[in-house]
């Protein structure tokens, strides 16, 4: 707060004149765990006392409940497909007013100016977002992305005004392994928060990635897990999103040994917007942890004042005077269904646009592909060829080799349920093309593509015909990057993402709309009902996710962590 | 940590090699409140793991309690009259590792060289000393200190590797009413930690202090007033040191109310030497806290994890990988008396002298007071004449009107218990003498003098007559500061404190020696045994406490905030 806002909201709270009170609330204090029914005085954004007050514009909650605006410690905007200010307008109405976002996808894309036009386009709206810079770009020397970032590029972003610290350090093994470059980014940010991520790291490799500076996990997967991660100093985050291994147990881990809950916050990292919508947000998992016995000001807590303590945000996560006016209002102590939300002492109106600034050209047009020729797509095969082989229901994938029709010319070619996948590099046309063969995904008579594809975002596209996945491919590199559907030459179903090849600024139920359409698009090839091909197609050519995935250099073994061969 | 630290401590951890292990203790976990008989492993001045580790040298604890290190939450180095290093030599062994000092008392003699000095002073200790920058300097408008320390003047600090944030801001009428001085510290320093000092403020004016970003609280004296704050968001620091009002009842509040303790912390603010010798320290408060039922783990909580997690301290609180090794060691659960503590890995010996950085030049030779004529100390009374009068065993005063005995001039003489007090400016030759007249002291035949003298740190001198009272402001001058009791024109008793006038150099037994000889020379004058007249003297000069003091300007009403007259 600057001088100048201090002198408007310090008589306002001394003379008691607010411009707001929410009146008769039963008003939940996370500092003391009481609950108290009285009134809440707001001037401007911020809360200016709690206690009689009156005022021209009131709202009267005839007794419901009202807890701080619920916090998402650890999100990736990017993965909802939206631009920051459409997923606020999803956020709001569930409770969500705060999220600590990873801009990790746009930074592979658009390294430092991707990070610059994700700041510009989260300010100044209704939903507070804080940023931890991505740690990670690109994640692996495997592939190519387009950015790779450095502690010299990212420290410069510690000057601007939501930026907290350094994101998810997914490679431990640099980190353990003292790579300097991760050693440099660690150190630069010592003194900051540093978000980690360590699944199944245990033991002396987990005590020196803790000592390294990472202090928060968002990927324990079961009690002991978590247990180990609190005892070493970690704010365990409890995701709940596309991915909640293990919630269950371990929330009952916590409430059975009664440990102390102050160390532990809630976050999704990535959800679906129609499953927010369906489900809730943060408020599901504070319902969640409820339902297996958490006290119910114990679970509100995790979601305000714990995650604002862990990332040391003075001015949200809590009802008291100074604190912005952030608040959810429901009925049930039980099940947080929010009535009301107040964004910056506003009332949310859930169908409201929320203006968004204007979208930085510097990511519009990022898809810079070199042309790809049908040669490229050709795959020599041999008798005992690799294969990714999908698994129902879940992201990784298994090895296998086995022989594969073959035209002719001993080229692979699309059939018995095979499928071809490719990934084109999308950054800085190169014409690297990686071409290999996947199992489970039973695309027939057409092709799927998509600039969304972890973690660098070239184009990856499957199909059984190679001028459909050329003409996908085309079809996204016209329109900026998306998702494509192609059958017979024809696009089926196209969702553009034009703000960096990741996120749509078209009107969030128009985005809804077409991601719908597409996975029908998708169904009427035939996809495999036991996966979500557009998700899963997103992941296959992460090279960090057992046990093998195909990059624009080639089919990778993750767990020899080396190519299998290379295109 | 830097790159080249991080560089050495990772593998330590990684190939659980460390330099020393405390074996088969019982260790206690902060953040999951367990008790697990275990090893911990260090490596140089760092904890690298907890559990099955050996090497060449080990401490066998077979069995006793370890905890973190204790933290005094807010303490002023400079009212133990000895420079940190000495300051030191008696905290560790009481258990106390770390101290956030706000060195308030050096920056009104010195300002900003001040600062500098008790920074460079406090580097590489094995005491970890963290500062908060003094927020009111000089404490009122109303004296001479030797500087005045404006936003423009701290901000700089913020780069100094120890300096946390903003200091207590005591001034809290110019926070409620907007000076635009103060909203310009408040504003510069709004995202770091902001100590506030705000006793028995409540309602609308404590929502106006804490909404501008004080966030701590040490001068609680009653239950309602620590729920009221605590509720209001501030971190609640109980006190116990020269001051100590309503801690019991407070601490019994919070145990039968079940408040939660994570924003409690403890601290001393101040204390003098020979109590914290024999009575402890941060470990006495603890033990007064479990007396009266808090329960242990969160009582060594609140003097931990607590406070290093208001201030922000990343590596302190806890025994977990990547902390600073310090620990104590203890047998009784219950009353925390340290048998061994460490401090950055070593053990901690007792009686072993701490090795000081040098003195900086620019805090010595720090009384720059104008010579004092007789005449100036002549002080024309009437029949009606203010009087400060002193009440047993407490700092407040009363002010009373009455005739006074006089000469043939009509100038007040100190008879009749009377006694004259005079502050003589002492930072820049201004020649300004306050002189005015004090009941309750009773000095017979001498003065005693002191340029400890909160918080402008003038010369202050009492006696019952002029001569002496001259010598003994000479004698102060002649030393670089302290204190001195002179009694027909002999020295009879004298405590150089020769930084800044306030601490002394000398090795701290030599100091607690002088001290006890000082008081000693003092009560031989027949003082007054309900109070302590040296820290009684060292506070008549202090503007802010009630109900009349005596400035370098005047006397001063502190009830009206105005001059009764000005000499």
């Amino acid at each position: 707060m600057n001088a100048s806002d201090l002198g408007n909201l310090i008589p306002a709270a001394r003379d008691g004149k607010p411009t707001f009170v929410i009146r008769d609330a039963r008003v939940i204090n996370v500092f003391t765990n009481e609950i108290v029914r009285t009134n809440v005085a707001i001037a401007n954004d911020t809360i200016i006392g709690v206690g009689n007050y009156s005022c021209e514009h009131e709202y009267n909650a005839h007794g419901a409940y009202l807890a701080p605006g619920l916090i998402d410690a650890h999100v990736h905007i990017e993965s909802s497909m939206v631009i920051p200010a459409s997923f606020a307008k999803i956020l709001l109405p569930k409770g969500t007013t705060t999220i600590i976002a990873d801009p990790h996808e746009i930074a592979n894309v658009a390294g430092t100016e991707g990070l610059s036009a994700i700041l510009s386009l989260a300010k100044d709206l209704p939903l507070d977002i804080r940023f931890m810079l991505p740690s990670c770009v690109p994640s692996t020397p495997f592939e190519h992305s387009g950015a790779v970032l450095g502690a010299a590029d990212l420290l410069p972003f510690l000057n601007e005004p939501n930026v907290l610290g350094l994101g998810e350090v997914m490679d431990y093994p640099s980190v353990v392994g003292c790579a300097p470059d991760m050693l440099e980014k660690l150190s630069g940010f010592f003194s900051k928060p540093i978000d980690g991520h360590a699944p199944m790291l245990s033991g002396r490799a987990l005590n020196a990635y803790c000592l390294a500076g990472p202090r928060t996990d968002h990927e324990c997967s079961n009690f002991s897990e978590l247990k180990e991660k609190l005892r070493n100093g970690m704010y365990i985050l409890i995701r709940i999103g596309s991915a909640a291994n293990g919630v269950l147990e371990m929330l009952d881990g916590i409430v059975s040994e009664n440990l102390p809950t102050d160390h532990i916050c809630f976050c999704t990292d990535d959800k679906h917007l129609e499953n927010i919508r369906s489900e809730g947000h943060i408020n599901h998992i504070i319902n969640t942890a409820i339902s297996r016995g958490i006290r119910p000001l114990d679970a509100i807590r995790m979601a305000t004042l714990n995650p604002a303590t862990a990332y040391g945000l003075k001015r949200v996560g809590a009802i008291a005077p100074g604190y912005r006016a952030n608040m959810i209002l429901f009925d049930d102590l039980h099940t947080i269904e929010p009535k009301l939300v107040f964004a910056n002492g506003n009332p949310v109106d859930p169908d409201a646009e929320i203006p968004s600034p204007a979208v930085p050209d510097s990511v519009r047009h990022s898809v810079h592909a070199a042309p790809v020729s049908p040669e490229q797509l050709l795959l020599k095969a041999n008798a005992f060829m690799p294969i990714i082989e999908t698994v129902p229901h879940q992201l990784v994938t298994r090895l296998v080799h086995r022989a594969v029709p073959t035209d002719e010319n001993g080229f692979f070619i699309a059939r018995e349920g095979l499928n071809k996948l490719a990934v084109v590099e999308r950054h800085h046309e190169t014409g690297h093309v990686g071409v290999g063969i996947v199992d489970g995904i039973h695309v027939q008579g057409g092709a799927i593509a998509a600039t969304v594809s972890h973690d660098s975002h070239n184009i990856v596209v499957v199909g059984d015909n190679d001028p459909d996945m050329l003409a996908a491919i085309d079809a996204l590199k016209a329109c900026g990057g998306g998702f494509a559907v192609v059958s017979g030459g024809e696009i089926k179903a196209l969702l553009e993402l034009p703000v960096a090849g990741l996120m749509s600024d078209a009107p969030v139920e128009t985005v809804l709309q077409k991601q719908r359409a597409l996975l029908d698009a998708a169904r009427a090839l035939g996809t495999n009902d036991e996966c979500d091909p557009l998700i899963l197609l997103s992941f296959l050519a992460l090279p960090v996710i057992p046990e093998v995935r195909l990059t624009d250099c080639g089919l990778f073994d993750v767990t020899t962590m080396s190519f299998l061969y290379q295109n």
